[in-house]
């Protein structure tokens, strides 16, 4: 345990004991370390007769905080002692949660120690500060109440957690604080709404979003923006449904790893099929339609469709977790003299997609391969994931990726290439994914003619750009705080005419606008000119054109740069122009 | 009964006496004409002492035909008699489904009625010719085989169908074989296999099409199409996935009625859900999802998306009957001041959409209204289904579609102006609707805040222009026969060098065309230039360009065009200009 992991352990003794003044009869359960802070499981008397545990509420949390301010400041010690089954019962013969660790321990083996407080004793291996002092009074907080199960399962007692955050100086509290009021003002979920991009609905369902105009226009462009890519490197289009027999998961080896996430599919008509949980094997029934000569390969295709995985409801949130999963999928059908050829390549769609995006600065690739100790997580032969492996390392080495190796990182079939990204919150994210198959060819018996006119299977090379669009434009809204780069914009530039007088020539403004492709709106709405631009700003609108007498007169609009401010009157023309260059260049 | 359908139930008793005279022990079934011909339904004999009922093979047709000749030539009469039930049984003593249709007959106090022709008698109540000199020994065909269960209930005996074509002349005979002949050479699925557009996939499963990158290419041309139309009239994207809640359809009235071809959903993790079998109700939560105000309206939304329907898996055939239909529909929220101009533009984006894919010429246009005697099959007050009525009525005439009226053929929230084509076979389809609805918003409590402050519902129109890309893609393909113009070819050009000497000067050509977006491809297969050309006729590629040397000193191509033939040398330059314009033109 590090440092700052024990100051924040110890808060959480510091909270206990001030629970335990706060509450009378309060069960304590554990209070560990935990990222950025500590929490601290309580069992609450009830506080009416037929109430069931009492609860925390928000209210109380400033009133804990003041009573551990007060103990920190008292610059109590913490004590350690090891001590037997017998005395550890006696002591916690109250605490009934403390005895069934105790029981625990015991069985095991472990030895008992326990750390005193103050009045307060706690079952606790430590370590600990020495004593409060070392804490400071004014660089934690507690941050929020949540319900939470004896050791995690719903079928034991519901018990109150604290949860606190601690940090070695009240400057880094204030840092961190800031960092997620920040993160709160970017949430996707926030502004999504906000800025009308997606919504949900109580009568379709969770974890179904709906996407609106303005979000349809972002996916549209991300869309436009791979495929234009990816033709470049010689991927075709293809299209498949979404349901298939379950037979054809049961062969690529999914029915088995996505069980209980699939969703089955039945009628009063007595169909049986399943929702796809992956688009692989569709796509190899595309390769396999007719046959396939070594002068016809690389074959690659690649489709932006939508697959669905039964996750578990109470892990559905905004876009990051969905069932409905609009996937940017594709797929190399190669000879294994062209593997090297094909990923180089795909490594450099990779980078030319994600560039304009602004996040790709921070990334690091993780070569992702087998858990060594459990092959039977994977098919194929052990021979061509050693294969597999080794021409992926090449690659990286050839390439000034500095891909990390990580274990047990591997798809079900083969190695990958795992391109990882930050969110904002800081939290790593794996998008971009170039994963070597040597196995699932094999299983589907696809075949190409080679040049002494043997049949003999492709080698298959998964890749996913984009990923998921429902979770690249979370990370993009984050990421721009709603200030999407113009050529994301959905509206790219607002006409608002400093009266009603300059309606028409505002109208005018935007035909001229949209015939050149600009995403342009007028806003005429019956407001102050200042209400109509700030709320241009709040739809973080790239350019505000602003127009009146002086601007109609001189054929120009007010520019109003969402970066810059005010830019005073241009051209309409050479606005037109410099958004243009803009948009292509996508800046 | 008319003429010819006189003729033709004649046919199919000239036959019966064919099989009576051919095949000892046959019992009859029925015999009814069909469209274009007849059919009779045949119990034959066992042929083995263990076989269950015997089965006609193909070669017993021109057996039975070359009777039929003979005995039509004989000039035998068709004479009528009515009998009475005890001499109907005697009769037919050993015809079990003739005693079984005399009891039916007697049961409801129908007469009795026989036909006797040369030896053979039938039970019918006519009418008849006279004789078999009215008709032709050489206008009629026998066709094909089937097997069909005794009054299409599949808990009865399967019997042999035996169908033929009868007209009234044998040149009208010649013409609808040579029709026939024709349509079988433009079968979609049989060009959707050798132009490569679509693909099957016993894995995958049957009515679930799997389109391969030629397929989407005119898909994704499609799609441009109809979106760069509807933008222009103020449509807005959106996209919405394919599973809800079933308590989506439960209001919208969808889960009853569509409650056989509803794919229901479920996992392990007891989700429950089902798959959309239509996409109005989820276009109503984008509605839904904020306050709309008069200012806002009309809103109009559109969506190129799947949704599913379970149809009766021996119903499903090539693109026109599957269970993955990609709809293209789209819905308009409007106040009712508003409706008359929406409705015309809709009619206005209808025309020009199919203007430039040559099926417009012959359509028609249908009222489709309610069926006034059943007003249970359909949602909404009475007083709504009237105006709604009465608007499309007027609408029809102030824009002079002449418009005819069907009863019973409404949507099930409200009427529809339909738009009727024919494919090649002559058969008439529905594609584009107009549909007015009021019930659906009130259903769904849309709203929007009216001018004078009270929430009141919008009216919601759904349009689908193109209706589903299969079936527009089935009847498109058939009607080009595979040649489509220029815009919709999946490879526009194909270059054809002479040689391997110009395969570089080919390839030079290729990046030119590429780089001006025309979808070019280079065969340099190791070929004759015969039968590279060959090739690229028989897969209908609009423009060959041969290239050698002539060609590669002058700059030039020459053009093999698809209609005109050999055009010969034109500058590369000159090609790229008239190819663009007529791709731009959508000729």
């Amino acid at each position: 345990m590090n440092k700052i992991e024990v100051i924040r352990h110890s808060t959480a003794h510091v909270m206990a004991l001030a629970v335990q003044e706060l509450f009378k009869g309060v069960k304590f359960a554990i209070g560990p370390s935990i990222e950025n802070g500590f929490y601290y499981d309580f069992a609450l008397p009830r506080r009416s007769p037929k109430g069931k545990g009492g609860t925390f509420s928000p209210e109380d949390l400033p009133k804990i905080e003041k009573k551990m301010k007060e103990l920190i400041k008292k610059d109590l010690k913490f004590v350690k002692k090891q001590i037997s089954k017998a005395e550890a019962k006696k002591i916690f013969k109250n605490q009934p949660y403390k005895l069934e660790l105790i029981k625990e321990k015991s069985a095991s083996g472990e030895k008992i120690t326990i750390y005193t407080l103050g009045d307060y004793v706690d079952l606790c291996k430590g370590p600990h500060v020495k004593s409060t002092k070392e804490l400071g009074y004014d660089s934690f907080k507690l941050t929020s109440l949540a319900g939470a199960y004896w050791k995690g399962d719903e079928k034991n007692k519901m018990l109150q957690r604290v949860y606190g955050v601690a940090f070695n100086s009240k400057k880094e509290l204030r840092v961190y604080l800031k960092q997620q009021e920040e993160a709160q003002k970017r949430d996707h979920r926030k502004l999504g709404k906000e800025l009308d991009l997606f919504c949900f609905s109580d009568l379709v369902g969770p974890g179904l979003p709906l996407f609106t105009p303005k979000g349809v226009i972002i996916i549209d462009e991300l869309k436009k923006h791979i495929e234009q890519i990816c033709v470049k490197y010689g991927f075709e289009k293809v299209l498949t449904p979404h349901l298939a027999k379950i037979s054809l998961y049961e062969l690529s080896g999914h029915a088995k790893k996505f069980s209980e996430e699939l969703f089955r599919v039945s009628s009063e008509r007595k169909h049986k099929m399943v929702i796809r949980p992956v688009l692989c094997p569709h796509q190899t029934q595309i390769y396999a339609s007719k046959p396939r000569s070594y002068r016809d390969l690389p074959i690659r295709y690649m489709e932006s469709e939508k697959m669905y995985r039964a996750e578990k409801p109470g892990e559905i949130s905004g876009l990051n977790r969905v069932y409905s999963i609009t996937i940017e999928d594709g797929h190399v059908f190669c000879r294994i003299d062209q593997i090297k050829e094909e990923i180089k390549n795909l490594v450099k769609i990779v980078q030319d997609f994600y560039k304009p995006l602004g996040i790709w600065d921070k990334h690091w690739v993780s070569l992702s391969v087998r858990d060594y100790e459990h092959p039977e997580k994977y098919i194929g032969d052990k021979k061509d994931w050693d294969t597999c492996e080794k021409i992926l390392k090449e690659i990286s080495d050839e390439t000034g990726l500095k891909a990390k190796k990580r274990e047990g990182e591997a798809a079900l079939y083969g190695p990958k290439l795992d391109f990882m990204f930050n969110d904002t919150s800081g939290k790593e994210i794996q998008i971009p994914t170039i994963q070597l198959d040597f196995a699932t060819p094999k299983r589907f018996e696809l075949s190409y003619i080679d040049k002494n006119g043997q049949s003999v299977p492709p080698v298959m090379i998964h890749r996913a750009i984009l990923g998921s669009y429902e979770r690249l434009m979370a990370l993009l809204i984050e990421h721009f705080a709603g200030a999407f780069p113009v050529w994301l914009s959905p509206i790219q530039a607002q006409i608002i005419p400093v009266s009603e007088k300059f309606n028409k020539y505002g109208e005018k403004i935007k035909k001229q606008l949209l015939e050149k492709n600009i995403r342009a709106e007028l806003n005429n709405d019956n407001e102050t000119l200042g209400k109509k631009i700030r709320n241009g700003e709040l739809q973080k609108i790239p350019y505000l054109l602003i127009v009146g007498e002086k601007e109609e007169k001189a054929d120009s609009v007010a520019v109003r740069d969402r970066k810059k401010g005010d830019l005073g009157p241009i051209k309409t023309n050479k606005f037109i122009e410099n958004i243009n260059k803009e948009i292509e260049e996508k800046k």
